[in-house]
């Protein structure tokens, strides 16, 4: 059994603080927010985000961010992209010195292109930083349906622990290396879905669909591997795996947005219905920033961006995709050329 | 302009020919069924194959297949695999040196293991055979949706040639060299998408269909490199890509076989109820000889093989794949032992 402290009472922090709480292990969960602590301890279900999943006793939820992070055997940081490095330098006083904090969140943040564990590494470097993503809706997880993710580490120690204190018949988890790819794929993915969204919102169907996600994710992996990142990762469970389950779910909001988008609202107009956050269309801005800097082509990242930021049509952005002149899919496979 | 023949009258063949026919090119559709030539020659459409789109007058149909092989720049043969040896060697005596064929069915031969292009190749041996594969439901190519294949030749002159015949706004044609891979792909890929379906219908979610997508395509590719295919082959349309729009479709009888044996029912009597022939269940044969073969390592493969032939339940073949030890998700990946 291990002490475990979870920062963030979302859909996902709370789905795998009841799936340690499930492998017996000892979870505290900690909320910047009074009410939701509040409530959670009283309710033991949270309605908003993860309704109709009951949450047993044994979890404790706090306000004390200290008591939430000291002698805990690891952390799982869990709150939303833009809050993680506060949160990460709030909690630098109290993590002791090689403590392991696994993120679970994804996002690069615009000002300095760094990856979520890359920012948590600075604000509190005595930490040993991991990563846990893959193919996991909070609400499947949550109602207990099989799902599979990878945990990425520096070492392999620290991975092959996390994946222990995770892993059960419902919820596996694999190991792997490749940190700066699984950030990379998870975070990058959402301007694809976001371009899904615009094909399904234009009435197109599931070739179109298919085809965008597997061009998609070929940009993704041509930027991600000049980065560092490993191509077995983007063709992987964090990154076409990831990606298929943001395409395929209509709760999805990057879905949602480009969706309206199609339909033919603007930027503007669609953020507004969605309410919310779109991810992907900040992911879009440093998708395009990073294809530059590294000198990859990324033509769907360039027509989403021409889309959303110039006013261009979804209906012509797509014609001009088709249109591009006849190439070999994977420009590096020879061609036999005695015959 | 070209002349075409298209062998097999078929949704696929049918959609193809008006793709080609909307190109500026002479089309001549051959069927062996001389009922279904008379009512297309007639109706102008093919309402169990193709509902609601109409056939223009300047698209041909005959039993002739001299006739429809002769003198023909290209031929496209679009009949389902099982019938694609014994059509060949029908045709051959007419196939001049050095003639195109595009085979665009797929399937592996039980008894020798061969893809069709080697079957074709067998019969037709002074053909120039080449393939065209991605996704790409026929419904949706009818309705002019856009749509991304890959042409794969053993020059990059066939293929660019056919890339030209084929490709305009609304169907983008991509050349690869990697015939063996694309058609090992197309092929395989249905035992996943049985295995999708078995998930589907034990009503697991889409994380589960997402792992088991990804996991399944990973292991195709161990499969498929060792025979020869290359990896960047499985990784895109004509492997993951066609994966995804299998296991999105409504309408495929792999999916649906799979489905029903999720909910409870015998191999025998999903099949009964699909009514049609479930690829799926030959490949799932045929990967597992393969796989033995080749000694390469195919959990799902497997488990669907126990589940469709050795009476295995669904939710047992699940849990013992989200139970195998833990692993590593690409055992290539190095850890840095240093650290």
């Amino acid at each position: 059994m291990a002490n475990v402290g979870v920062l963030g009472a979302g859909s996902w922090g709370t789905a795998l603080a009841l799936l340690l709480n499930n492998n017996g292990h000892q979870v505290t969960v900690w909320s910047i927010d009074k009410a939701e602590v509040e409530m959670l301890t009283e309710k033991r279900e949270h309605k908003s985000k993860l309704p109709g999943v009951k949450i047993p006793e044994e979890i404790t939820f706090t306000n004390d961010l200290e008591s939430a992070v000291k002698e805990k055997d690891f952390l799982v940081l869990a709150v939303p992209s833009p809050f993680t490095r506060n949160t990460a330098k709030s909690m630098s006083p109290y993590v002791a010195e090689g403590q392991i904090i696994v993120d679970v969140a994804k996002g690069i943040e615009e000002s300095t292109m760094m990856t979520l564990s890359q920012q948590i590494r600075e604000e509190i470097p005595q930490a040993d930083v991991a990563v846990l993503s893959g193919p996991s809706h909070a609400e499947e997880v949550g109602r207990g349906l099989p799902t599979i993710v990878v945990v990425g580490a520096t070492t392999r120690k620290t991975a092959e622990y996390l994946q222990t204190m995770f892993m059960n018949q419902v919820f596996r988890v694999y190991t792997s290396p490749d940190m700066l790819g699984i950030e990379l794929g998870g975070s990058l993915k959402n301007v694809i879905a976001l371009a899904a969204g615009v094909a399904d919102g234009l009435g197109y169907g599931d070739n179109t669909k298919a085809a965008l996600i597997t061009r998609g994710i070929a940009e993704i992996s041509r930027l991600g591997t000049k980065m560092g990142g490993k191509i077995e990762t983007f063709n992987g469970l964090t990154g076409i795996g990831d990606l298929i389950v943001t395409c395929a779910s209509t709760h999805s909001r990057n879905r949602k947005a480009g969706y309206l988008i199609g339909q033919g609202r603007t930027m503007e107009e669609a953020m507004d219905e969605v309410q919310m956050v779109v991810e992907g269309v900040y992911s879009a801005k440093a998708a395009a920033k990073l294809a530059k800097k590294y000198d990859v082509s990324m033509p769907i990242v360039d027509q989403v961006n021409a889309v959303l930021f110039d006013g261009k049509s979804a209906a012509e952005a797509v014609r001009e995709l088709m249109l591009r002149e006849g190439r070999a899919e994977h420009a590096a496979l020879p061609w036999n050329e005695k015959i």
